[in-house]
């Protein structure tokens, strides 16, 4: 009937609504069950719960048996990890599977059967679900003793096909791929070629005296490599060079021509060319979302104006206010922005409207959300207004950041003061009192604030919030300090008392203060510029380190058990016996099972290369920085560990690090280009998203690429 | 009378298209007498002279006394080295100030004496040579003993002053230098913050088994502040965090936090700051050395038309050809440019030029020197022509790539085998005979390209004359060996003989073979771009490197002179000793005179971070590299050694790569769009240069602009 029908578009167009919103696609089915399914699916609970899956799987290697998740990393020291019982954590995963294939199941449904067919992911998806159930049951049959669990590795898979982000991300990465693997290319050339010519240069010679840099550095083809790829990393710059340069310094031409055409010009092409590919990268992802907003509100358009019983009375499609109004009331979004939309809707005095005036209408949703502080209260003393103006004054403010200063000062006098004092000898009084002063006037300069701009104005701003939260906590921790162990007084030098000694909860409130003087960020221009970007980058970046996390994730895994069992902890004589043999370097101790220096080398390599450090990685490290001192099946660790962290150094440092400084540089350009265009406006807060910045550089669609688009919908008929 | 008027005009012409055409300034004198002067002190007799004097003076420092040219690096093995008697540099010295002396007097003198007092350069100039002439009489009456000498520290300006490019690049950077220092002080403030934190949380406590974090790291504050500084370098990386990781995993939170936000977030944000204030800055150059070069000739036509005798007959002022032809034929330019613009003159019809056709004519100075081969012989034998068809065809260079290829295997595979040979196991004739063969290949390839392509056209290609000297070099080689050495046979290991051991002749042979593989980068695409790249990179670089020998020198002579005395070569055995204590890290023998893993780390830090390594610094290396390991007076020195490799590490490592990366970036972003432009024009050879690289970028300038610049002239009176 025509009542189920106009419910049905009214639905259609309420789904198409919250589409746009959320920046997501409109092809799916468009059916009364389906759009209910749909809704469901994209509740808030149940994509919720799905997040909350995945993250559930991916900790779960933390407390899986070859986890070392332990106070400390020393093997030596560290007890043996708690070791869950077979069952627990399988019963776990095979839960967090069934939500899984409960989600691609109403995923591929949703999507319709012909589109399936073309879903690369979702065919993945399905794939990496059976491998990983039947893994389940192979590791079931064996009472989890079986020794490789392949689901293990296809985890972050999970986590990667949720987020289309990522999938954007990474298609983007993809295409890089065949200039990169160019420079890769070039690197290895480069190396190749100056490892045959360091083989021919530090050749063996009859004086055993002359040829160290041979001995150490390039016996046979392998070391040389290693040496000279260890260079490229700066791992060993000055160590790889001593011995030829000691003999004749000549030899140092060849070093400084391998560095300078491989890590000057080389690594920094690297750079250049993931800078020009990624240069459009976020303007064009900005684009496609529009994009996708443009439509589903053209989509919900066309469904009303469909619903409209006089079609012939005008030439122009239209909808009527009162359909709209109907689906504004239950469609899921922003409130600020629902009530923008009813004014305006109502401030309008037609009854139907056009399919302009129905996308100007949302185009608040693109707005910036321009924060109101709400206004500071009136006085009705003269006194109390005075008071207002003197706390409410931005030198107030100033006045609090010089103290903080001082404090901070005072904390570093002492902390020079005492810095070779044994514990015993500390007085803590002089900072003991001092810390109290400048707390209470921390709580005064907070409660004056409040009392010129109210509580309310007060916590508006981020800054104010910061203070405040920290105030109460010092407060609080010298509240209990006073409790616990009296006022201070010279000789204060109370014993171990509670959870904390004493000179804990004074290191405490004294991070504290140091972490509160950030305050002093947003009053200095450039650093508010500089903090401004990062944070915009941060938010930018969440794909990226989403891809991150799945990589390391990846590695770490491998990691676990390509080196499982290679960590034997060894008594403490024996290891330091060991250690000595190591640091000598003494062949007759160390050779026949592994070169120590070399993978050395390698650790150094990756610890070095690490400024992208994780816990995942951190986790691994303990089981890898002791690898060296091991004794038990080195010689095989060492291949694999070198191709290991080969593959480690060049995707985590040189590629992911050069995505990062393309990013950023990206960002930071747009960034600066805008400061200087709109210098007047920059009293006003904006919320900013990737969307606002570029707003100016985007391109609407037009009419008809929308039409377009709309016609290949595959599950909705227009009636036109 | 006219005639000398006319002279001096035509004077003026010639001098002004040579201005033009050097991108020169036209602000000079422009009587007769200067006119001369003008030209001989831009004559290449006297330019060439002022470049020589100013690679003497700078040289001189490699033989001064504190030197250390010698063959050897390590202090406990070399041989004093040569000390001039005194006298010696000094009087070279001063031949190189009178010829400063001449050089600024006639400077000073052409830009005329108004000019010269706004003219900052040449002021300091000056002052410079006062400063230095006065250190030189102090020099002299100490007898060469006294112990600082500051006009060696100021020899680089000499190099500096005189390059217009250097003068216009450090003004660049010095427009960039506020925004540099609020990262710097961003980094400072991030530094301090952290090290405050990092005493706070690594602070003695009263167990001495735990505390080996404080201990080692962060003992007191300019203890932990190195600690830091050198983790934001990454040159201590793992080491700095271990300890702390043992005890407790969470630790790593701390250096995780301070080296992504120091190394990932701040360094970087250096590099985005750097680029986008070098992104405009090869542009900018370009277009006012374009603006010169149109200023010139502008003058040259101004002067020429003030030159006809009828001036009231056209409205226009225009210039004759005959007074250009003259002017032509005495100013010194490329005689492919003169030949063009004469054919053109001729050509023309007319017998006046007005101001537009003689810029026009001027023109083809901008373009693009189109290389033309020579064209091949042409045979008139059929066999020769198919010879010709077959050897001059790109697959006989192929066939060659591959059998170069082939050479370079055979030789990898000899070197694997014979890696871990005894020099007197090794049999030499393998290799002896396969290279042979290959070199008899190259031959005959060279003798066969030059009879397809004729000697011209074969010596017109770079990579044929690149091939064709090394295939000389290694014939050369390969007779002399015969000719030593007798023909290679199974177990031909003869003993050494004349200049070079046979083992030593054919690893050069084997070296230059691999320096020859290189002939193949021409023949892929992308590494042929990035080649380009890179070249063209060299050139625009030139100024940059002229600031990065300044810098590296003022920092070698300033290092010479702080660390004078402090390397003491000790005897073997003390060495041995003092190297053991240090490595053990032992307080007991080393406290009191420096602690030696800090300023180890400062030289490791020197070390990891010159990616950027020269020979100056190579050569005050050794000096440093034995500091740890000396025991004179080393406390003092240490704190030197921290302030003043850390301003090399800021000055040489932070700054001087950013801005290399800048415009890297800045190049290849430019080569990139452009290739992708002009695809179809690739097969005819460019020689490109700066300014032609950007031509369709740039704006002509107007003849407004032209003319009133021309007015401001502080010599030349315009009839007009």
């Amino acid at each position: 009937g025509a009542g189920a029908d106009s419910d049905l578009y009214i639905n259609q167009a309420i789904v198409f609504i919250e589409d746009a919103i959320q920046y997501r696609s409109i092809n799916h089915r468009v059916d009364s069950k389906s759009l209910w399914l749909y809704r469901w699916y994209y509740s808030r609970t149940c994509q919720w719960i799905l997040s909350l899956t995945i993250t559930v799987i991916l900790a779960l290697a933390f407390i899986e048996e070859p986890s070392s998740l332990t106070v400390t990393s020393d093997v030596r020291y560290r007890l043996p990890a708690w070791n869950p019982p077979c069952g627990l954590t399988e019963s776990i995963e095979l839960l967090c599977f069934l939500v899984f294939v409960v989600d691609v199941s109403v995923k591929s449904y949703l999507i319709g059967w012909k589109e399936f067919w073309k879903n690369k992911w979702l065919m993945a998806y399905i794939l990496t679900l059976i491998v990983s159930l039947a893994d389940w049951i192979v590791s079931l049959s064996f009472f989890c003793r079986e020794s490789v669990r392949i689901r293990r590795i296809l985890r972050p898979f999970f986590l990667l096909q949720n987020s289309s982000m990522m999938k954007k991300t990474l298609k983007s990465i993809n295409s890089t791929l065949p200039e990169m693997a160019s420079v890769v290319l070039l690197l290895a050339v480069h190396l190749s070629l100056f490892t045959m010519f360091a083989m021919l240069l530090f050749a063996r010679t009859k004086d055993n005296q002359q040829d160290k840099e041979w001995v150490v550095y390039f016996r046979n083809l392998p070391d040389a490599l290693t040496s000279l790829l260890v260079l490229l990393t700066t791992a060993n710059n000055p160590d790889v060079m001593i011995p030829a340069y000691s003999k004749n310094r000549a030899y140092s031409i060849f070093f400084i021509l391998f560095t300078v055409l491989g890590n000057l010009f080389l690594m920094n092409l690297l750079t250049a060319i993931i800078y020009n590919q990624f240069r459009g990268y976020l303007l064009k992802s900005v684009q496609s979302s529009l994009f996708r907003r443009r439509l589903g509100i053209r989509a919900a358009f066309e469904v009303l104006s469909s619903l409209k019983e006089t079609p012939a009375s005008a030439q122009q499609s239209c909808v009527s206010v009162g359909a709209l109004l109907q689906v504004l009331q239950k469609a899921e979004m922003d409130s600020r922005c629902k009530q923008a939309i009813m004014r305006s809707l109502k401030m309008c005095s037609c009854d139907q409207l056009s399919a302009a005036q129905f996308q100007k209408l949302f185009e608040e949703l693109d707005k910036d959300a321009i924060k109101q502080h709400p206004p500071s209260p009136e006085y009705q003393s003269h006194f109390m207004q005075k008071m207002q103006f003197a706390f409410g004054h931005p030198y107030f403010g100033y006045l609090g950041n010089v103290v903080a200063l001082a404090n901070i000062i005072s904390i570093c006098v002492v902390l020079v003061m005492d810095a070779d004092k044994q514990p015993s000898e500390r007085d803590d009084f002089f900072l003991g009192a001092i810390n109290c002063f400048f707390i209470l006037y921390y709580l005064l300069e907070m409660l004056l604030k409040i009392l010129a701009m109210g509580l309310k104005r007060y916590l508006s701003y981020p800054s104010n919030r910061f203070d405040g939260l920290l105030t109460v906590i010092l407060l609080i921790l010298e509240i209990a300090t006073f409790a616990v162990y009296g006022f201070p007084h010279p000789g204060w030098r109370p014993e171990f008392m509670g959870l904390l000694s004493l000179w804990d909860m004074v290191r405490l409130v004294n991070m504290l203060i140091v972490f509160r003087f950030l305050r002093i960020i947003p009053n200095m221009k450039f650093m508010a510029l500089v903090v401004t970007t990062l944070l915009d980058l941060v938010k930018n970046l969440r794909a990226f380190a989403g891809l991150l996390v799945v990589v390391f994730y990846a590695f770490a895994i491998t990691g676990i058990m390509l080196f499982k069992g290679a960590v034997v902890p060894l008594g403490n004589t024996r290891y330091s016996n060991f250690l000595q043999g190591a640091q000598k370097n003494s062949k007759a101790e160390v050779t026949g099972s592994c070169v120590p220096f070399s993978i050395k080398k390698v650790v150094v390599l990756y610890f070095k290369e690490k400024n992208v450090i994780s816990w995942c990685s951190a986790h691994f490290q303990a089981e890898v920085i002791y690898c060296p001192l091991c004794v038990l099946s080195v010689h095989l660790i060492c291949r694999w560990a070198k191709i290991y962290f080969v593959a480690w150094w060049l995707i985590s440092s040189v590629i992911w690090v050069n995505i990062f400084v393309a990013l950023l540089l990206e960002n930071f350009i747009h960034k600066w280009d805008r400061r200087c265009q709109r210098e007047s406006l920059s009293d006003i807060e904006y919320q900013r998203t990737v969307e606002l910045m570029f707003r100016d550089v985007l391109e609407e669609p037009t009419e008809e690429e929308l039409m377009e688009k709309l016609h290949q919908h595959p599950h909705l008929q227009l009636c036109r």
